[in-house]
């Protein structure tokens, strides 16, 4: 057993994000100098002492007592693979979904050029499924423009069947609506098709396939469709804006279309204002749990609550957005996750829908 | 490539409830004006133009590029599908759930007559289902009544099994609370029962059986019991008060007994405002999303919230019952669904919990 | 048919916690008073006349019409099945968990000693499970300490697998926090751990394995962590404050670690305050419908809520946690359970997620 001072590398967390990966497998690694022994924090605000005490075990795995061989073994073994998940977070893949499109301006409208095609993607290591992608991205391109903004978006569909966009949650005229045979016909393969209109109510929306679309969206035909407002309500600055669109369909349990370690970390320095879009394009509910602070509800699909609220866990239902504040001033690498457990963890470690809010 | 100017078929919308199959049907054909191009609205609110461009695609089946001929084929096989449900709604079937009751009225005490029995019920075209059903509807009767009303419902079992009546949300003094073995003897087959109270705190509620409850409101005994406040809250008015029970049990995923295409539009003109009363008497959540317009949300459980708060996706759990306001600003004809979609939609097009809200 | 007058056995309710069983098993009784017949009210606010009309049934199980003699039969033998579990609540089974765990105290800090291990659980009747338990308790013992207490606890490992304990809801420093590879070194079989902390945020929180958790939770690995607050509102003043753990992994469909009919009836006076604290410590949601009263929602996750709302079915999903008050005016024994009916009833009867609130 042994009595630390303070681990001077855990205060440093992510310096820049070129070097989150190296920060946190030393993150991990810190956490065992002197063998099994924890780290203590000095922290002001609490902790001064944190103990690990071992009966025979002096970090091997042949500790005759108490335990016996055979369950050291095991346990170790299983520890190992769940270290092992922790070290490669973030794991690098290929592809990155929900980027920014920036849109060409052609006389004032704000143009989006979107191609649908089927695609593979990399949801974490060595895992590769089959997806329906906007723009070769899962979730496809993340769309923001103003209200009031003249918007258009082309959509070319290279697919083997037919399509249309809804922009969910965006009161737009009926026949921008992308319900094929209510609102407009299929979008056929090989066919392109034009919406435009004036951005209205602002907010955290979506866009995603509604046609045959339990199949289309849950193979990735989503997006992030966010219209700012003209004037923002003071609880709504924020100094980092992070999309978060949860999914649990053909590709597993995924954050912006990654599992974990592939998700991506937040991070933020101490004293920043994290305003997080959570968006549920699943089937399923998923309560987001964060670690070490609260958030505070500020929007819901879009529109501002009328009396903000806190909690830990919240529970986005398929379909809903909400909108939350986290004011990061607790120092430290949080895990950020779904609550029900099988959407984050087996035997094997943690996957899924994991992540980590780190405040350096 | 066609530029089109009005639609004028698209601004009539439903003309009258007789016609609204027709005019979904003429609808659905005017998206087709044109061969495979789209409407164009000129409505002020937004969209000026809306454009389907085709590469080599001349509306037939034939097309050789950029979809192969098997592809192009396939996806029209599909869309016809599609097509067809979309074209049916609403589509007629026997039976119509939810129902006012109208009590008789005794020495000023207000009566209902149910009668618990099993039935044929007809969910959608073609497809039947055996219901356990009140007065032989599924839901079943609408019981309104008045704050402060004496209530008698007389109950007759002529099911195969014992039963009770539990009034979901309703403060009954014990003995009324239908729960066999604790606050009443089963009702056994064959056997009628009696419950008499003022109608006390006002609200959305329900009325479902409570023996062998699992079974029993999955095969439909269940049906909307609302009290309308002597005093309602001006925020309460609205020009149609609308219904809509889900379920999801053996009787597939149904708004109010029936499922697409055989649902009910909410029809309303533009400026009104309708008020919702969303029940879930299911095993599931259900996000009740709103195309076009937002929701306020009003009274959970009968009970007015404080501070009215709006969405367009509204989580429903079992037994929850929630009051939302919509204003009707906006024309067209908007889908309204279940957002897990495979509650809403197949590759077989659209089924279970779709329906749509007209604005004309 | 028979007209009966008040059943003042009805009105004794439970008279001390000691004669729950008893009461129960009366209060079942007094409903077959007279046969098959239904006890009347004259309760001031509502009921004055309940009655049970009969057929040909004269309380046996032969009458001949309008039931055929199997129907009448079978009907009786699952009614029979049904009674047997209302009138065993509540059963004694062994091992009661949730259970306060009273601090030692040395030189001002509060130490809480849990030991984790494999121990075998009865959730019900004839039902033994194998837990993984704090203290050989499921849920583990409560703990409750108050706003900027210092608090210590020594967790002992003497599972066959690693552990970590993460205290979930309170805003711990990092290294306190307790996920293996992140916070801390997992806490292998036969170490022991220390955490310490000064208690940050007051409510209503949990502690529970952070450690291959989608197993080690659902085995039992959890309790309630309450942090009682400096300066209360006065919202939050209540006569019984209750504590009811959710659950729905390896043991079936739990409240605080039993299921019905073993469940904890809550017993409260006419008039008393009731504040229930729901934590969701499973995989589903669990929507908690009361009958008879209302309860007014005062806190998410521990944080007060800014306008406290009114329901009588809460939606409670993974890891959430609700404190609610219930004003006890209502007389009699209230069905308390998830709504969603699977996990409360079976055609053998009430079983899972049930109990009553009894207020005499």
């Amino acid at each position: 057993m042994s009595e630390h001072t303070k681990d001077n590398s855990r205060g440093g967390l992510l310096g820049q994000p070129s070097s989150r990966r190296d920060f946190i497998r030393k993150t991990a690694l810190s956490a065992f100098v002197g063998g099994a022994a924890a780290a203590c924090s000095t922290d002001a605000s609490g902790a001064q002492q944190s103990k690990l005490t071992e009966a025979d075990h002096s970090g091997g795995s042949m500790a005759p007592n108490p335990a016996p061989v055979s369950v050291a073994a095991a346990a170790e073994a299983m520890d190992k693979m769940h270290e092992a998940g922790i070290k490669a977070f973030p794991a690098q893949t290929a592809g990155k979904g929900n980027q920014l499109l920036k849109p060409r301006i052609e006389k004032g409208v704000k143009i989006f050029d979107i191609t649908a095609k089927k695609i593979s993607w990399q949801t974490a290591p060595g895992q590769f499924v089959e997806a329906w992608a906007y723009n070769e991205q899962v979730p496809g391109p993340q769309i923001r423009v103003r209200e009031g903004d003249r918007v258009r978006l082309n959509i070319k569909n290279e697919l083997s069947e037919s399509t249309a966009v809804h922009f969910h949650g965006v009161e737009l005229p009926n026949d921008q609506d992308g319900v094929p045979f209510i609102t407009q016909p299929p979008i056929k393969p090989g066919q392109s098709y034009t919406y435009e209109f004036t951005a209205p109510n602002p907010g955290s929306h979506m866009y995603h396939s509604h046609h045959n679309a339990a199949t289309q969206v849950g193979l990735g035909m989503l997006g992030a469709f966010i219209i700012e407002p003209k004037n923002p309500d003071p609880i709504e600055k924020a100094d980092i804006d992070y999309v978060m669109v949860l999914n649990d369909g053909a590709h597993g349990y995924t954050f912006n279309g990654k599992s974990f370690p592939a998700t991506e970390p937040i991070v933020a320095k101490r004293g920043q204002k994290v305003r997080i879009r959570f968006m549920n394009e699943g089937m399923m509910i998923h309560p987001m749990h964060l670690h070490g602070m609260h958030m505070t509800i500020i929007a819901k699909d879009g529109w501002n609550v009328p009396a903000p609220w806190k909690c830990d866990t919240l529970n986005v239902s398929p379909g809903e957005r909400w909108d939350v504040i986290v004011n990061c001033n607790n120092l430290g690498t949080w895990a950020f996750h779904c609550h029900i457990l099988p959407h984050a963890e087996s035997d094997h470690g943690m996957f899924g829908m994991v992540t980590a809010l780190v405040v350096k």
